[in-house]
């Protein structure tokens, strides 16, 4: 089959702004607003508050009764005019789903107001962790903009994890008359909703809404007064401002039919105001809506920023899934936990003050992330996939539990966690928080190895809750428990936390070695027999993909080994890694990528044999981030890649096949898991075989890039994101097994691969081989320590590079500057004061040494001249 | 608000062919394919089989997996190729509904081989009963069109009755090579399924696929052994041919994960055949796939159709929903019986013999009415209205009994009728049926006043099931009670069945009195006091809505009355009549429309008073239909539809406020239900108040027509089509409370009033009165003893004029021609033969008399020429 690539490399590598959403692209947005380990509740490409996946569990699709926000104006010595402060609703307007009375055949939901007046167009911009709304409508005397955000700051995990969603409506009078507006949002009182199902039924009653202002916030509290502080269902819901002039109604008029509504609107829409109204707790069976006006009086020209924010606490975790597989979980299915986030706040105006109280600087230190990483000279799609993607860490895939360890399902069904456990084998490719926060990262791999080793060295492959429950039996994951190994090793040195390995290294050790009992008992370095893997399914015989992993462990364990100094270890790890990596060349290249050696006749279903597999390097992948160099011959694993590269893109899918799972299709393109160039293919190949994963894809594209096929990597980066084009999907929803699928987190491999970074805070070393754009660059980069921007610039014999520290701090020996060409002299100062600093050619680039070691801190900026 | 008219009066009067629909327009078409009575399984716009509401209750979203047909084809010479005879999916692709692995965040639907590759287009074009569908594939060698449709033909209820979706594919050799080709369609044996929910699950086991041919039908017959044939559950579906070169697979393989569609799709796509394949019943809790392929080979140039009928046997209706408010059914929930259908054949292979058998003339007599129709001079979306909404007799809102008695829902919730009862108020609004199933329309009117009418005349308005139950307990409906008399009155000017009339009248007449005991005591001919109406409230106080049904059906009581002899009763409606067209026009005109008298200060919520509203004379649309003249003053009447098209009709909707339920919006345009021009809107009008209604939009729209506000009218009935593109609605549902809502079907008017359809049967008399296009004009017309077509052409001080019956007959002693200009000599003929004529002058036209009266047969045309 012919394989077009797609794009050309001008168009892979123009620079520009990421993508703006108008129109039709509007449809499927889904922006997660909220805190890692606190559900989060997501804006809509219309501006819609939709998905509130705040009760402790996944949500999709739902939409909190009259939640929505208004906006009436009046121009001096005219008309009110008043609006929902959305775009129009969009076809098609049959109803969606079912049910009585409502659904398909019931046209538009109406409970949102969308019979109401509504803006007449938006454009959405999405830079996460910022959404900007603006929206269009000549009709009215202002412009409207909303910005929303939830703080999300690298290396600080408590303060990116504050159950609030901030909306910061900008106003801005553009006619030539004074204007008197009121911004009005409504909020439901939901407290006693289940975690799924309808908002409205018998879970309600006896809800509460006051009116509450401390002379700093004012708003909207909502409670219940029937559920007690430890039921699963309780909790609290607050919708505030610090603005001082408000108007507000705690309580929408209680009546039938569609009064409630009416009264609302027809109130507001003449008079801009609202009529305070409490009426205590809700009748049983039933809740309220409250309502929080701003008002304010625009001059010409004068533009004004109403905030709002919906903050939420929902204490009380219950584990609403069984044991996997396992049978019973060891604490009773309905275990109810704390949320982390719980300790931090009493309730959600505790929530609201504290976010208000300090958020002029989470606001700052937010921005001051969004700009760092998009001030990159990355192209567009790519800053895009490494930002979106980190929404999954605000997304309903990752909880904190009490203890405040960070846990992951793979991603999410519509109302639960799918699948569960911080599964190993898929985490295995997530790279996001490992680089932004972590602390939480290594809170991952601590319960990995305290709660799913066995005695044997068998790992659990997918953490039971809650912690301390007993082990799920079943086989063990070949390429989790390898990749936990390298993991740790990822973790340790971007931390440089010697204490946290030397307390982690008896079980990594046991766990590694682990793969001499059940994989490779002669200890060749190759592992055969049952391979359990990513694919749900069991490879059996020797191939690349766990081949790799094992590989890339070995050499990882031999590191770690010998700077504990565990000698030993290390030399047999590494004689084992060289029998393997020999073993491997031997009988599985075939002269133009990998294979896995297996006789189809005699396994069991679903290999993949001769197929050209897209994760057949991916231990080498791992390898290249955590820069253990190459575990195969590199000019094999060059092509290897390519070959991947070569038969598995699809630059359309109008002739594939695919009985399987189907996340590309029509005139997209993608990388298919597997393809069969030269035959062979399975009467049943391995399961998903014919499917294409944005996390593989990125492990792939990232490989590339780090092998010098940048623009094949960049094309299936760029691939991956005209699939979510926000018409076709969600641009903050890359899904495989459901929703926010953990695996995409991979995304963020493709900063490390475009800037070539080095890391090993152990040894205070950080570098920078930047493979696109070298004369020119600037990208984000973070360690355990801090996090700022790198930049070089080369030019008429010369280069500079300049290393900026945001937040945090590093302490360097060592900077690695990979491709800024030769040079001959160095000079380098830290905020304009010259340091001591050494020169070492490295290969295609330099070794700045500072022999008395530096410190960066928060702010400063390290700066470096070369001549040649 | 300044209104504007939307459309120009050359817009809404060009004729041309109705709408076709491509790309987005594709998105919600769901064509119904079934009978009346038997439910239906719909067609979608890319040509998939959807909504599978066979199993005695509606079932939207539905998809019978692995349900799908097939295209392989191989040029002489060349390799193969293969398709999904489907348009591709269309956005977005991120997964619909809930559910565990599956919803959204799990991508396309896979189970209908979405995967799979495609056709690349599709135009679709619906004129039902016929749906075609033209693909385009510029891959393909060969032209591929999709001609579906099921028998529907006026005055034949049985054989439009038939449980069978007919698919004829058509394929022509565009190429230069012979082509040898495999058409194969999928069926899943669903035989258990309990009418809703997911079709896998534990109703299934022991289902039995079998290959069969009795040497003319061949196919995959699917039933189960477990199910007792009086289970509800019990059943059987065919699929079929009578084409004589097949291939096929009675089970698909029986395997885990993805291969069994591997299985099929690998073997089909690479060889063009099916391995047979039979194995006895299935496990329990699964269902087999079964597959029929059929083979052909043609030449370059030549086409062929190749026929496929999905046909049904689901013999027992479950009753399965609660008496409606009045607490449990007299027979007991759940209730069993037999759909009348099912009386008819004894299973789903006796469905489809008996089609094949009839197959020619089933289709033919289809296409007639089908050409007649659509051969109008008629503007498109005139001829749209007519048949898209001539649909909902074949979708499940329609039911036909054990006995045969025609009952209908109002319309569909997702999984359920909704609501119960032939609703009397609703159906009201209903034409459709009337003129073309007069006998079903007369069957339901047997069951309105057998089993709704009350020992003091009070009439439940919703009929019990099963015939016999005893009657709810609720208000009586003003509107549906009165609106009763005025059909018993149209069902027999259209049969001229005395004896039916003389069999109801002593009800009707009770029922017409009962207006008397409830709410016109003091016969002043103005209903007072609670009037519960199809709004779902109660009017109260003096209105024309509930008058003017009033005043129809004394108008109508009065003639059927003089006709059978009671002068007694036919003088006392009059004078009522009379004192109550007197009040009205005193009380409730407001000197540009009526209005309701009500103290909105001590009356109940939800009145209109000072209001426009659309319905407020209803009834007169309804005595200009059955000929009944004026009920109020002409002039009177004509200002007030004038004044309801003024206020009510909306150009676009971006300044409607609607706390209410949402059926137009954004750009759309449509008709209110009232506004208040005039002010006076009570705090919480009418519930529905606000809304729009395609139903109400008919009447009004008919009634504007009748008025000679032709444009106004046909600018109504352009809108509500408008609105239903495809891509914001389906063309094939109009939806109210619920999908295919009944008062859609007043659609139909929208034919009698712009040919001024007279009918008389009673008394030999048919007329018409074109009132667009006179000149050139032609129209189809039905009665309860014929249907056909007539025109008519004026020229050069002549004209001329042809009726035509295209099956049945008709018998005349008076044909009116209202506006054929004046004419001073005429010449009949039938088929040629001269006929004794002479000439009535009337208003606007004349009256020509056959002295011995004519009966005109099938095939036969009166030609009628007149001269100045």
């Amino acid at each position: 089959m012919a394989i077009t690539t797609g794009y050309t490399s001008e168009e892979l590598r123009t620079i520009g702004a990421p993508p703006t959403y108008q129109g039709q692209q509007l449809r499927e947005i889904a922006f997660p607003l909220g805190g890692i380990g606190t559900g989060c509740v997501s804006l809509s490409g219309a501006g819609e508050l939709v998905d509130w996946e705040i009760f402790n569990r996944p949500n999709k699709g739902t939409r909190l009764p009259y939640t929505f926000v208004s906006l009436w104006v009046r121009p001096e010595g005219g008309e009110p005019l008043a609006r929902v402060v959305q775009a129009p609703p969009q076809p098609p307007f049959s109803g969606e789903g079912g049910g009585g009375y409502r659904g398909l055949g019931f046209g538009v939901t109406r409970e949102n107001g969308s019979g109401l007046p509504h803006l007449r167009g938006a454009t959405f911009r999405g830079e996460f962790p910022f959404a900007e709304i603006a929206f269009e409508d000549p009709t009215l005397p202002v412009e409207v903009r909303l910005e929303a955000y939830s703080p999300f700051i690298p290396l600080n995990p408590d303060e990116s994890g504050i159950p609030i969603a901030v909306l910061r409506y900008h106003l801005r009078n553009r006619s030539d008359r004074p204007v008197v507006l009121t911004l009005a949002a409504n909020v439901f009182n939901p407290i006693g909703y289940p975690g799924t199902g309808p908002f409205i039924g018998e879970h309600l009653g006896e809800n509460l809404n006051a009116y509450v202002d401390d002379g700093a916030v004012r708003g909207i509290a909502c409670t219940s007064t029937r559920l007690a502080p430890e039921d699963p269902a309780f909790g609290t819901l607050a919708l505030t401002t610090t603005w001082p002039e408000v108007t507000q109604q705690a309580c929408w008029l209680r009546s039938g039919w569609f009064d409630m509504m009416h009264d609302f609107w027809d109130h507001f829409a003449t008079t801009g105001t609202l009529e305070p109204r409490d009426l205590g707790p809700s009748e049983p069976g039933t809740s309220d809506v409250g309502s929080l006006g701003l008002r304010a009086t625009l001059q010409p020209g004068e533009e004004v920023v109403l905030p709002l924010a919906y903050s939420w606490h929902l204490p009380n975790f219950q584990k609403y899934w069984a044991a996997s597989g396992s049978g019973a979980c060891a604490c009773g299915e309905g275990t109810v936990w704390r949320n982390y986030y719980a300790s931090q706040w009493e309730d959600a105006l505790d929530v609201a003050r504290y976010y208000y109280r300090h958020a002029e600087r989470l606001y700052a230190d937010t921005k001051r992330f969004h700009d760092a990483l998009f001030a990159s000279t990355l192209p567009p799609y790519v800053l895009d996939a490494l930002s979106s993607q980190a929404s999954i860490l605000h997304s309903p895939t990752v909880l904190r539990l009490t203890d405040g360890t960070f846990y992951g399902f793979e991603g999410c069904h519509c109302d639960s966690g799918c699948c569960e456990g911080s599964c190993t084998h898929v985490w295995n490719y997530a790279q996001t928080a490992a680089f932004l926060f972590p602390s939480l990262e290594r809170s991952m791999r601590d319960a990995d190895y305290t709660y799913n080793l066995r005695d044997d060295g068998r790992m659990c492959f997918r953490l039971q809750l809650p912690l301390g429950s007993s082990q799920w039996e079943y086989h063990a994951a070949a390429d989790g428990q390898m990749g936990g190994v390298l993991k740790v090793y990822r973790d340790w040195l971007l931390s440089g936390d010697d204490a946290w390995l030397r307390g982690l290294w008896p079980k990594v050790k046991k766990a590694l070695e682990y793969a001499w009992v059940q994989w490779d008992p002669d200890r060749d370095g190759v592992m055969e027999g049952v391979q359990h893997n990513t694919y749900d399914i069991e490879f059996v015989g020797p191939n690349t993909m766990m081949g790799t992993f094992y590989l890339g462990a070995l050499r990882a364990g031999e590191e770690m080994a010998r700077y504990l100094g565990d000698e030993e270890a290390a030399a047999s790890y590494r004689a084992c890694f060289d029998r393997g990596r020999a073993r491997l060349e031997r009988e599985l290249y075939n002269g133009e990528y990998y294979i896995q050696k297996v006789d189809l006749e005699t396994a069991p279903k679903y290999q993949y044999g001769e197929g050209c597999l897209s994760d057949q390097v991916i231990g080498q992948w791992f390898a290249h981030i955590v820069g253990l160099g190459y575990l195969l011959d590199p000019a094999h694993v060059r092509g290897a890649v390519a070959a991947i590269h070569r038969h598995n893109w699809r630059a359309d899918f109008w002739e594939h096949a695919n009985p399987q799972r189907i996340y590309a299709l029509n005139d997209e393109q993608g990388l298919l898991l597997c393809s069969w160039p030269r035959g062979g293919r399975p009467q049943f190949p391995f399961v998903y075989s014919d499917e294409v994963w944005c996390g593989i894809e990125y492990q792939v594209a990232s490989h590339l890039i780090y092998e010098g096929l940048v623009d094949e990597g960049l094309m299936i980066a760029k691939g991956v994101r005209a699939r979510h084009d926000g018409e076709r999907r969600n641009p903050w929803n890359e899904f495989e097994c459901g929703s926010h699928y953990a695996r995409s987190l991979a995304s963020w491999s493709l900063l490390t691969a475009l800037s070539g970074f080095r890391f090993d805070l152990p040894h205070g070393t950080i570098g920078f081989s930047p493979r696109l754009g070298a004369a020119n660059w600037q990208s984000f980069w973070s360690t355990g320590t801090g996090w700022g921007t790198f930049s070089q610039r080369r030019y008429n014999g010369r280069a500079e590079a300049n290393l900026c520290v945001e937040q945090g701090s590093l302490t360097l020996r060592d900077l690695l500057l990979g491709s800024v060409g030769e040079a001959t002299g160095a000079q380098a100062a830290l905020n304009g004061d010259a340091l001591a600093v050494t020169l070492a050619p490295r290969a295609g680039g330099v070794a700045l040494q500072f022999p008395e070691g530096v410190t960066i801190t928060a702010g400063q900026i390290l700066r470096v001249s070369l001549k040649r």
